[in-house]
């Protein structure tokens, strides 16, 4: 499928900007781009920037460009590179690539020009994989991880589990060949004490999955509470203040995922519901299933309920809202609840502060008031279940996720084997089982397949 | 509105790309980003790039990055520039840009790069008006034009023109400085013949705005027909050809202009109209008088109706059709039109090349048979109308156009007066206005409303 030995070239930037950059990678990238350059490029010195035109088949300038060349080894690839700006026409763009193209270039594949800098040993699988979440990372958290994950924090301590492991393998192994001898070489008690280690520290990164898939996705928050609570009120007040924020950042989330909203470093998820009823019809209630459903996702859940010390009819005040918690917290323990006792500009204001655990806030959703400290509290929320995530390593990659999961059942197997006293042969099976997975996440193992699965999430021209 | 002398920043490319560049330039270029660097960059030479890393406020790492510098004068707008370009992440970008304005830059007005360049000699306004024509060029003739504008075409006739009208008014001014004693300086005839000379030039300018503003909107093509002659079925077969060969472009003409098509060098801009009855119950139809005002816009008619030689109640033949066209052509004279006889797929064919003027075509829509013949017509009509777009001058801004109009009025004024034998102090007050017009097509003469009125049609960072 990726053959390494031509010269690729894609577009880099996306169509409708002021300026593009055509990238060009591979042994002939400087004598093909000089086929259709007017001045030469071929005596240009790496790291440089000089300006020229493009020609076209009939010698007719097409543009003036900027050109960049980066000699091999020192490139993005590490092979020969040149980087085409021209003026920002879609016109322009396309036509210089089919220049290359007739000159002797190939189209890149989607991410091919990461994948040959992985290849060429520039970086791992997950750095390479970093480099497609920090170009879509949308705060500063998931900057931060992909940050660091790009800086090699993750194929560091994959590298350091890997070792340890060979190393424990290898101690094995001579174990066998001595068999007949009996002799034991390694220490079984040390066995067990690495093994133990290695699968609380992956049990750790598997637990921090859950917050960096949150993160990643955004945390997801689901609204619920009795119809005319004040929900939709309550969401809009959220996310209109933030607008203004949000909107100087040209074409992020708003157009795609509706109703997310980031506060501070982190990205909120907020799912409104359709109201609920009280909890006797509840199982009657068409749209309750797809609300349940919602409750099941979240990692905080938001009771609007009536700043309203007795409820009328229509309004459920905040004794009942968490009677009715009780009986949704059966199902779903692990999430945070809060109950917003809403329309506190026009009740005396109770002074509840929580009940049991859950947090009660008073807020006017209509009125503004209490916004910022709702947000504060869902900032607070997330912080406290999140790890330290400037320090910590977080899993967000479902990727990794899957092969240390596959990873931790064998070194589990294993160390249950050794509780058995069963024979290091069978052992070592299942060590190398955990072996042949983690050498997966960092692309020390790595077929054509996971490649291709990788880098086809990639952007065209990364 | 504008200032000179400050540091100006802005995203250069369109989100959603493997990669940004972010571009800053003012006389504090260099040291605004040395404030954000991670490595010295006040010591880079000008025309080099080198890896870097961009750290924010804490001085954590946010991104790595190349950075490229240019020393004035050897730069864009001659001013020091430095470009940044970054991992394609709007987040970064967003980032960075602030980090920026933090450490003094101002974030750019639209096209204030241009502008600055315009105002610091590197060109004139012709030609920094050519740079947004040359990146919204969709096709070559387009491109082709913007080209020739930005390497100064317009401009060194623009100038020669101004130049011979100085020199005119030079004599004339001479002239009336000895006017007591009687003495012409200047020969009237030779006065008289430059004018003519130039008004003529000014004139074939004029008449080539028609055609450059077709081929920058696209030639009008407009499809009448009556109801079920297979109008639409043409459209699709027409486009649907073509797709394929428009696809690799992304983000152009299809989303923002329905029914674009590019043959060749030439994009044609299809107008769909509602099927029309007999001439006799035109004026009661609803929708007709759109159609009219559509045949008003158009450059090309198409008029479809049946290949069957003797149409049935619901199918117009040939000969009809041509009747019908007489009756539109009272209005829209300077049109060409074509008969489309269609499903010939379905009738022994008709040898009728073509009615006077009107060539015949037959074709099937529906078997997509005749659409190749049908583009070739196309661009054999509009390479006749057309001027030589490879080497003539072609007008296709409207604010070029409407400066050589007014320039225009003033020169047959005075070459009126001539003949009237009027006194030369009262035409060198119509030369005097000729000049302020021709003076600010290239930008000699300029005020801060022409300049906001241009450069906020350029894009961001440019």
């Amino acid at each position: 499928m990726y053959y390494t030995r031509d010269t690729i070239a894609a577009i880099s930037t996306a169509m409708g900007g002021a300026l593009n950059i055509i990238r060009i990678s591979g042994m002939q990238a400087i004598e093909i781009v000089n086929n259709i350059t007017k001045k030469d490029i071929t005596e240009q010195k790496s790291h440089t920037t000089k300006i020229n035109y493009i020609l076209d088949r009939s010698r007719e300038e097409i543009d003036e460009v900027m050109i960049t060349v980066f000699h091999a080894p020192k490139s993005f690839t590490t092979e020969n590179v040149v980087e085409i700006t021209t003026h920002g026409s879609p016109y322009i763009a396309q036509k210089i690539l089919t220049l290359l193209v007739e000159s002797g270039a190939r189209i890149a594949e989607k991410g091919e020009f990461t994948l040959r800098a992985f290849w060429n040993g520039r970086f791992d699988l997950t750095q390479a994989e970093a480099i497609a979440d920090l170009i879509s990372a949308q705060n500063a958290s998931m900057h931060r991880i992909a940050w660091q994950q790009m800086k090699g924090g993750l194929s560091q301590k994959m590298k350091a589990l890997r070792q340890d492991l060979i190393h424990f393998t290898a101690l094995m192994e001579l174990e066998l060949d001595f068999a007949e001898e009996e002799v034991e070489f390694a220490n079984r008690t040390q066995f067990i004490h690495i093994l133990k280690n290695t699968i609380s520290f992956i049990e750790g990164l598997l637990h921090s999955f859950r917050y960096g898939n949150a993160l990643k996705k955004g945390v997801p928050v689901v609204i619920i509470g009795k119809p005319n609570a004040g929900k939709s009120t309550l969401l809009n007040a959220l996310l209109e203040e933030e607008k203004a924020i949000v909107s100087p950042i040209p074409g992020t989330t708003r157009d795609v995922i509706e109703d997310t909203l980031t506060i501070e470093e982190i990205t909120f998820r907020f799912m409104d519901t359709a109201g609920l009823r009280t909890t006797q019809d509840i199982v009657e209630q068409l749209g309750v299933k797809r609300t349940l459903e919602k409750i099941q996702e979240a990692e905080i859940i938001i009771y609007v309920c009536s700043a309203n010390p007795r409820g009328s009819e229509y309004e459920e005040d905040i004794y009942q809202a968490y009677q009715n918690i009780q009986v949704y917290q059966k199902d779903k323990k692990n999430a945070q609840w809060i109950i917003l006792a809403n329309k506190a500009d026009l009740y005396p204001r109770n002074e509840v502060q929580s009940f049991s655990n859950v947090p009660v806030l008073f807020v006017s959703a209509k009125e503004k008031q209490g916004i910022s400290a709702l947000k504060v509290l869902l900032l607070n929320i997330v912080r406290q279940f999140l790890p330290d995530f400037q320090t910590d390593l977080i899993l967000t990659n479902q990727r990794h996720f899957d092969l240390l999961f596959k990873t931790q059942i064998h070194l589990k197997n294993a160390l249950e084997l050794f509780h058995q006293s069963v024979s290091t042969e069978l052992i070592s099976i299942d060590i190398k089982h955990a072996l042949h997975y983690l050498g997966q996440i960092t692309g020390d193992i790595s077929t054509e397949d996971i490649l291709a699965d990788i880098f086809t999430n990639f952007c065209i021209g990364k």
